[in-house]
């Protein structure tokens, strides 16, 4: 790609009817409102959407279903597609490239917790090698929280280095600002996205690439006019408007992320189908919904 | 099943051809060479046999493969199922299921690292009522260090009284002898394997099942003795041989497990397929061998 990857982008939560199949009606209106509403990308079965609960299956299906029903375009999805197996990871980077996808957010292989930087480094690049096409684009996935094992600087640099048309982007979901500088120093040919919208701010005034952030499924046209503002040097105005955010953000954060954005379309759209979320997480309560509600831009 | 799960359990390694690809005949071979050294099962899949870099293909058809081969028989086999997506999981315990293996060995759906004991529990229920059999005994395993999230001894407990029939084993690859000792206590139907044999008197004493460990790849058939002394209550000749056993699982496990059990089985095989891990594990290192060998019985 010529241009580097910015902007915001929401991981899409995935809605779920009472038998715990995916609820399509609500899953494209939700995608679609998350463009309309401001995001430059989404980013389908990202931890938000409760990826790991889908299967490759499902993950192939809604991609297709995205595009056929025109709820997206493939240049507007980074389909999460990390997977702990590489064949089964390397399929779904090959469906999302075949798709026209932008770009893919892509997990280490996770539950190899003592995995080396060498061995990762090989892990990727065969990947790479095996996924055979130049219109692949990879943004790194790193949440060790999550994950267990994450992508340290080195590792962004050396497979930016590597594969400089190819490993262009990196989310930073570990909160852990110093992680998120030191990658943007380490790689500046990588656009790095911090997870929170909080430090978009300090994150674009250094290089970063804007935010993948769980709450722009709640709140994204408010992050993307402070993005605007962000890429224009507006900074005083970019910081006023995040205090807001932030207050929203923490709302979300402390009713548990998920459960809290559910329960909030829930409020929402009036459909309490959306308060589901797949075994083993807990399903999201009705209780929490207004006052969640009272944080968003009136 | 009316009798309990007991026994020395081999968690087979995979090995891998040069171009990352199972390496039959070397499988074959190895799974048979476990049942005939003295293992009462192996289990295909567990984190020894590096089976999260397995795509569920490659799982299935090798269960199929053991068996059409007469390498081993169902009743000999408990596969690991566990993945992080209900469906997938599913679709591997009902083949297990299909295919006659005597259990199958469950983890958890890791990721989720903070899903709550009554997530687990819907998540267990769920997928053992939608394998809809009877034929279905699940050995619950807890590995918390490496999937990020354990099934506590309360869970065990919950779900053996909930499905006596079904929930009949725990493999306790935590290391930690009171989680161990706690899950004996807490869940008297379930049948306790240590991951480690060091830890197979120790449970025996107190009803524990036998073991479940990697070093049962390297060292069987000492193993298994042992075991025959437990299973009679001679404790103190059990205990003599621990000694011998503990030496070589030390260097086993110094040599990093899975690369040291993989280097050995180079040395003894002439094969130097066996030192091939798929990444993101490093490969093993045949400088290691002789002195790993040296620790074996003669």
């Amino acid at each position: 790609m010529s241009e580097r990857f910015r902007g915001v982008i929401t991981p899409i939560l995935t809605p779920y009817n009472d038998d715990h199949s995916i609820a399509r009606d609500l899953y494209l209106d939700h995608a679609a409102g998350c463009l309309a509403g401001g995001a430059h990308y989404i980013s389908p079965f990202g931890t938000t959407s409760e990826a790991l609960s889908n299967s490759s299956r499902e993950r192939m299906e809604m991609l297709e279903l995205l595009i056929g029903s025109g709820a997206a375009r493939p240049d507007q999805m980074m389909p999460g597609t990390g997977l702990c197996s590489f064949e089964e990871t390397l399929t779904l980077c090959r469906h999302a490239v075949d798709l026209g996808c932008a770009a893919v957010m892509t997990l280490p292989p996770f539950f190899f917790v003592n995995a080396s930087d060498e061995g990762l480094y090989r892990y990727f690049s065969e990947l790479i090698e095996a996924t055979g096409s130049e219109a692949l684009k990879i943004c790194l996935y790193h949440i060790p929280q999550m994950a267990g094992i994450g992508i340290s600087p080195a590792l962004a640099a050396r497979l930016n280095v590597a594969f400089p048309q190819i490993v262009v982007a990196y989310k930073d979901s570990s909160g852990n600002w110093d992680n998120t500088q030191a990658v943007i120093e380490a790689a500046p040919g990588i656009s790095v996205f911090p997870g929170s919208e909080s430090f978009l701010i300090k994150g674009m005034k250094i290089g970063g690439g804007g935010c993948i952030s769980a709450s722009c499924n709640s709140n994204v046209a408010a992050i993307r006019a402070m993005y605007e503002l962000a890429k224009t040097q507006n900074w005083e105005a970019a910081e006023a408007a995040l205090g807001p955010i932030n207050i929203h953000r923490q709302a979300i954060q402390d009713g548990g992320l998920i459960p809290a954005l559910k329960s909030l379309k829930a409020y929402q759209s009036g459909d309490l189908r959306w308060l589901n979320l797949r075994p083993p997480l807990d399903n999201a309560d009705s209780e929490l919904w207004a006052a969640l509600a009272a944080t968003l831009p009136a």
